[in-house]
């Protein structure tokens, strides 16, 4: 592989996981794979998130357009948040990293059981 | 979704992404991903990477088993880093979050024409 190809896969991996990584955006976007959440909805699913940060990475995520966020004027709580159309393609590489992570602790187990 | 398997799928998510995310550990599975490399080789790739992080991140990988260690005893700088075959199936999920960065940042682009 060629430096320039290396650097932009390297650079490639990093943004998408600086998209859907850290401590709390891949959870959101997890969340968010069944159906569209309130705001009280996900801080339940992602306990102990605090609402300080929920409401920084729903924005980031916004800002990122990988979910829509339905602001209607009837009642304050009444904001729903659902993956865009981007954002749920996500979804595959989602279940893919499940799946990893699933395989990854029977491998360990293995090894600890050598 | 009932929550237990919601709750399953965020720690899943969360297991793999603390494995391969991160600020460096994507990087060099990525940069293992062509060749063995030397601890020099995957220092050049990942500048401006330190050699303490490098050791600290080299020695998780080992340890959860994604990486193999060639220690030869011939010269001090003939450790070789390979992929295990189990860190090897995390190429295709490096490649799919590849494809999903390129594909964001194309929508991302045509959002900032508008």
């Amino acid at each position: 592989m060629q430096d320039i190809e290396k650097h932009l896969l390297h650079r490639d991996v990093q943004d998408a996981l600086e998209l859907i990584g850290g401590r709390w955006r891949g959870a959101i976007m997890t969340s968010l794979c069944g159906s569209p959440k309130r705001f009280s909805e996900l801080k339940e699913d992602l306990k102990p998130i605090t609402s300080r940060v929920l409401t920084k990475e729903l924005r980031y995520l916004e800002q990122n357009k990988l979910i829509n966020v339905e602001r209607s004027t009837a009642a304050a709580n009444s904001v729903l948040y659902t993956h865009s159309e981007h954002g749920s393609s996500c979804g595959p590489i989602i279940l893919q990293l499940r799946d990893w992570a699933i395989k990854h602790r029977e491998i360990m187990l293995e090894y600890l059981k050598e």
